[in-house]
């Protein structure tokens, strides 16, 4: 018999003792013993739930426990989440999570605080939901070098998009839409703004990096706030979709990671992630681009990756390390976003002349874009490889009404 | 210091050998030694290569030599492949290979073997070439049942309906672009008749049954030689593509797998999976659809999931079984394919009546095709779950002349 114990009993950490409950007999037969929860700790009771009798305020239950060595963190945040993980660490309990604001926040510090203590920090259902991403790129491609990653991690973001570009909404109704669904929150920032896609190619990034940290604070992050109807008509004009991105690159130049909107060509497999599912499409030296797809969120979903990482813990005990510890490097690890080279669809009224784009950009390739809306001039610019996001930027400047800037994948 | 043998020095064997060569720096860091390839065994020499000094024909010189522990197996095939395996085995190395055809046909008795051993029999690779899927599967999904595979797992045939699909061209046509390109065999029966797609759903099969062997050469295997180009018209005007699926499916009545053409709609996200490009998708009960996408084949696309196992066996030695260990089942373990339901387009002349139609399949759900080429008519039969593979064979033989027939996902 193995008992963990589950910190936060919300949707996810509610969807973690369902499953177990759920495939109770396959867990056990493959463990080769039964795999039950033993405490669920909340502040809340929950009267009504199947669960009840497990539910606990009172932490000693938890962290005293010897017979707990695995301990689910579902409390998201990085406030009590992180105190909580610090405290089943120290004393040798593995915790597996869904946080992806304490990964990517603290996971330095949580890593090591786990190797010092013989035990794991595992994450999995940190990025891409249920669908399996950190463990088949650590492990079974760990013989390439990442050389990218281009992920639809956030599904808020997605559905607000695939929403747009087929029923013609603008962002708020679509937005209202998608609250009404439960697919966004009241307060959407984090996911419109790009927050959780950021912190998402944060700890991708880190990984590809063998460990070296990558802040989620400090990269260049666009939303899809600004995304109009207009945007939307342009792309499918384009035979295109407009994805929020998370991106890393590592190349001849170094390592970039950014999140903003992207024009994807329709025939692009990354476009066909439509709604709330994500896709993350990972190139390596040696196996070129595999993509993996699926449910980035949801009760169910989430919980699968959490399980299959408690199963995982419970198989090899501290022996199986999750990925390469983190730490913190003594040189940049990324190289300014600056020097990155980009491609962008440009939207401008039509009063400005050929001459003007010249002047705002020079010796950047420039393309009248295959369609025009009335009364705009668009262009794709950078397409041979010759703009940047500092030359982007300067560039912007010189126009007074600028109407869209789309990055091109 | 790590070393390896390379038993048969073909596509696959050298490119392990290459992308060894090429990650070398990065493996060795994350190993924390070096991985060296000590000896490659293949008759014949290889006097322009790079790795040249390494091969030779003596398998003493592999086979007795302890500081080889793990060994690749690239030969390929049933029986010098089998030979060699069984001979590494009983000496505790383990074996890691890309041969699906041994694979499927002698798994039991080699991870049976490796397990008497102390040893392992590694095999991600036989299944979707670079694609991560059955450690994901395995592990990443261990607490889901396993509901449904549906795979594109043949590139050659992949590509060759591909080509007929975006060219127009016919299926001997396609074959030998095929062929040309060096996508295809000379002799291609083993991927056209569908016997590669069956020995990999078999192998998925039995993974998802928690290691009860699922025998290739008993599934209902039909290959993509009797597709057409009408057939290709029909699947454009019903918005969707020919796919050669190979399938498992889990449910209340029991598993099933099989291997056949099938019509899969274009929005489906198993339609973005285009030429050589291979794509899995697995439903669990927990984690919904997830679905994996890749190079399916090709020199380092294979090779960097022979790399992945590689260094997962040498991080782990033997402790970390790679799946559940194989084994006879007393029960049979697939339900007859004949109780399969199944929906089809059946293409008949236009000279069959609807009541000839009503007589063959009796009480079965049949709807006009949204399409009729000149000359025929076109159903969907079995939408409602109503039809079976049973069913369907014994109402096909009231017809002479039956145009087509294709299974509908």
């Amino acid at each position: 018999m193995k008992s963990i114990a589950i910190l936060g009993f919300g949707v996810v950490g509610c969807g973690v003792a369902e499953v177990i409950e759920m495939n109770k007999e396959r867990i056990a037969s493959r463990l080769g013993e039964e795999l039950r929860v033993k405490k669920i700790l909340d502040i809340r009771e929950f009267p009504d739930s199947p669960f009840a009798s497990l539910v606990t305020n009172k932490k000693e239950e938890v962290f005293d426990d010897p017979e707990i060595t695995v301990v689910v963190e579902t409390i998201g945040g990085a406030r009590i989440a992180y105190e909580y993980t610090k405290m089943a660490l120290s004393s040798g309990k593995t915790v597996v999570t869904s946080n992806k604001e304490l990964v990517s926040t603290h996971g330095v510090e949580l890593m090591q605080l786990a190797h010092a203590n013989h035990c794991n920090y595992i994450f999995e259902a940190a990025v891409g939901g249920g669908i399996p991403i950190i463990r088949p790129m650590h492990r079974c491609l760990a013989g390439n070098k990442v050389e990218r990653i281009a992920g639809i991690v956030n599904g808020t973001t997605n559905y607000i998009l695939s929403q747009m570009a087929e029923n013609g909404s603008d962002f708020d109704a679509a937005l209202k839409e998608a609250q009404s669904m439960g697919y966004a929150e009241q307060n959407p920032s984090a996911d419109v703004d790009g927050i959780d896609a950021q912190r998402k190619i944060a700890i991708l990034s880190t990984i590809a990096l063998d460990g070296a940290y990558v802040d989620p604070t400090k990269l260049f992050t666009v939303g899809i706030t600004a995304i109009t109807t207009k945007d939307m008509e342009y792309a499918k004009e384009m035979n295109a979709s407009i994805k929020l991105l998370a991106i890393f690159e590592n190349g001849e130049n170094g390592a970039f990671a950014y999140v903003a909107p992207h024009l994807v060509s329709k025939s692009h497999p990354l476009a066909c992630a439509n709604d709330v599912f994500n896709a993350i499409m990972v190139t390596g030296n040696a196996v070129g681009d595999v993509m993996f797809y699926g449910q980035g969120a949801g009760k169910l979903a989430t919980a699968s990756a959490v399980v299959g990482d408690v199963m995982d813990a419970i198989e090899h005990q501290s022996r199986n390390a999750h990925v390469a510890p983190w730490y913190e490097s003594e040189t940049p690890v990324l190289v300014p976003i600056e020097e990155h080279r980009v491609s962008v669809l440009l939207r401008l009224p039509d009063s400005v002349s050929d001459e003007q784009i010249e002047e705002a950009f020079p010796e950047i390739s420039c393309q009248p874009c295959v369609y025009e809306a009335e009364g705009e001039k668009a262009v794709i610019l950078g397409k041979d490889g010759d703009l940047n996001e500092a030359k982007l930027a300067i560039g912007l400047q010189s126009f007074d009404n600028v109407l869209s800037v789309i990055r091109i994948f």
